[in-house]
């Protein structure tokens, strides 16, 4: 390809764009409820204010007793037991278990003062109404949850850089933290440029074509955290797209520039980079495909990535570049477990040394196990995409893969 | 466990709970701008209106031609042709490409008239301002993405029941569908149940705690593409609880109680559920650890799902019961892919013949590949989850599994 330096291998540029990404902006955080935080990237650590739980709970319906005092104790040789009450939810016992006694609980409930463990109701019988027997003995600490058992006092239960789950949502809850610092959602600045393009609302006359990008991009950096912000659809000009890029970086965290598709545009798109400021263009033409004629830069503290305008190469792209660099401004820890399907592929596919290629699949469930078939089509043609449920990535050093490989399928995540 | 009737297997009950919920209701969508749409359930099919690309391009930049000038073209003997002009981007060809001539494209351009293929620039030479030579053959079709090579006019190119991606969301703008028509996000009503359970902004007194579970499946039911709508905590009294019931029955598509922990109130759960119309109660009992007191039930075409009140017990059985029912009110066709990841336990875990568990697992990366860690800790300790990555599944025919076996964990969805 004219114009392009050499290309770079996928791991390396993306270590050299990361390592030139500053570290998120500790002010650039907020407070929000936390039961709106779903998805958000936890600023902070989440330190436990008191225990979990609050108080020592019985796990079962039954009796909270003495341990020694169920000693040996079988259906053949109950223990005898004194009923000293009931322990009712949402209650401080007003009772203590003294030896020889014993207090009906119900799961969760607070164990009394005295008691140790408890006796699973299948396994006494009420004598009448102030004695029970036991017919199974009990160990210390048996059918019950101890105090701080779940967390501590003073933990860090979420260490900064979670993004939050279900789970840590409740977990939160649990411990009284209805509001939580999160990280600003980054601003990512969509161009799309190209004097072809038009926007989706217009009838396109003929040689022109609908704006795909600033959506499908649009929707990948919402998904992943980030706020889209469309400028829309520049013209294959040096003045327009600087004019439109300087705005952009002013008013955004990370800039993505879905080129125009021909050589003489893209190098447009690099000329118009350089002028962003320092340390610039970083990576200027990766080895994959799709995806050659990629540009990473960092440009005043702001990154940017110069995508090729095929609407399946800025997919594969963006997500191998751009939501790195998302991840990096929201001050993400690693390891991130890509969702990923083992499956037999289908056929043969060609790769070159040297190359690494990213291929769509559609996943079939056959008697045999899971299968890959290729969707094949070119990066131009959207619908390529919408056919596959993932990609596969062939290594540089393979020069394709045959028909019945085993191949791990990264799948697209549905929402 | 007293008071349950006979354990029915997970399948078994998925399945009896799923035949019996009610397909979603032709009415029950709405219309959307595409830009919004990202994860909603699309409620009929997309027909393309027009074919794309909409006009045969060139997918690199070079000069079109009639493939048939170019036969026997090399290095050695090149053709020489006739520059007929160049095809400006955005454009409608005002030329035409007859025998001998060829006119310069970019890549994406229209293919002007007469031409047939493309021959990259790299593989011509500019010889002055009106000729040019070719040094290589192309075929007919060479480097040209044919009018609807994507997608025919009239052709379905989205079914019904597919939750929208990036690339969903790309492809309608590339057909100029800017608006789609939906399904309603279906409305869960969250109840929570237990004379323990305390609103999370206030300080508990002893022997109470805090509400997680309202807000866990809150946000897992946001993620899963259903609108929350929590009910507050309830009494354990059966009058306050069908109150709430006919409340949420009347105003949700779906509605998820999870219940006080104790037997007790998990009876009161079942008897306000058979209140509430027939069919009723289908399955009352789960063989499986967590969630053996699930109730799944659909009264008057309104699916109720009674979970245990145990934080980690809910989220397991939410994942399993209630995501499914919440896929079918929203017309999701399958087959859905569960991110998976494969791994090997670092211990030995145990389990019971004719039971399912689900066991939380952290995963580690090690030299000898993925690991997966068992996190342990009871059901009602919600950060056992928050320490987790995923769910495994140990099948009912096993007693457990070894240590280094190798196993899929099921990863939980991080946003």
């Amino acid at each position: 390809m004219p114009g392009l330096p050499k290309l770079v291998p996928v791991d390396q540029a993306l270590r050299s764009f990361l390592a030139a990404i500053p570290d998120p902006d500790p002010g650039s955080t907020e407070l929000i409820r936390t039961e709106d935080a779903l998805g958000r990237a936890l600023a902070g650590p989440v330190i436990a204010p008191h225990p979990l739980p609050p108080f020592d709970r019985t796990t079962v319906d039954g009796y909270a007793v003495r341990a020694a005092d169920t000693l040996g104790a079988s259906s053949t040789h109950p223990a005898n037991l004194s009923l000293a009450g009931e322990v009712l939810m949402g209650t401080a016992p007003q009772l203590g278990v003294d030896r020889g006694q014993a207090a009906l609980v119900h799961t969760g409930g607070m164990i009394p003062p005295g008691a140790d463990a408890v006796v699973m109701i299948e396994d006494t019988q009420a004598v009448n109404g102030s004695d029970i027997v036991v017919l199974k003995a009990v160990a210390f600490g048996q059918n019950v949850i101890r105090e701080g058992e779940d967390v501590a006092a003073g933990q860090v239960v979420i260490p900064a850089g979670v993004r939050l789950r279900p789970q840590e949502i409740g977990g939160l809850m649990a411990l009284g933290i209805i509001q939580v610092q999160v990280r600003l959602r980054p601003r990512v600045a969509l161009l799309s440029t190209g004097d072809e393009v038009v926007n989706p609302a217009t009838q396109p006359a003929p040689g022109q074509i609908r704006d795909v990008n600033s959506y499908s991009l649009g929707a990948l950096v919402e998904q992943a955290g980030g706020r889209p912000i469309r400028y829309g659809i520049i013209r294959d000009s040096a003045a327009e797209l600087e004019a439109v890029s300087r705005r952009a970086q002013a008013e955004s965290d990370l800039i993505a520039i879905a080129a125009g598709s021909s050589v003489s545009v893209r190098d447009l798109t690099a000329g118009v980079i350089r002028t962003l400021g320092p340390p610039g263009i970083l990576v200027h033409g990766v080895s994959m495909r799709p995806g050659k004629p990629t540009i990473l830069a960092v440009c005043n503290q702001v990154p940017v990535v110069g995508l090729p305008g095929n609407p399946v190469s800025a997919l594969v792209v963006a997500g191998l570049f751009l939501l790195p660099a998302l991840r990096k401004l929201l001050g993400l820890r690693g390891p991130e477990w890509p969702s990923v399907r083992q499956a037999r592929l289908t056929s043969k596919v060609n790769s070159a040394i040297g190359r690494e290629d990213y291929l769509p699949v559609r996943l079939e469930v056959s008697p045999q196990g899971l299968l890959a078939a290729p969707v094949h089509g070119g990066s131009n043609m959207i619908f390529t995409l919408v056919r596959a449920d993932g990609l596969i990535r062939i290594p540089p050093e393979q020069v394709g893969l045959e028909q019945d490989s085993l191949v791990e399928v990264r799948l697209f995540r549905d929402a």
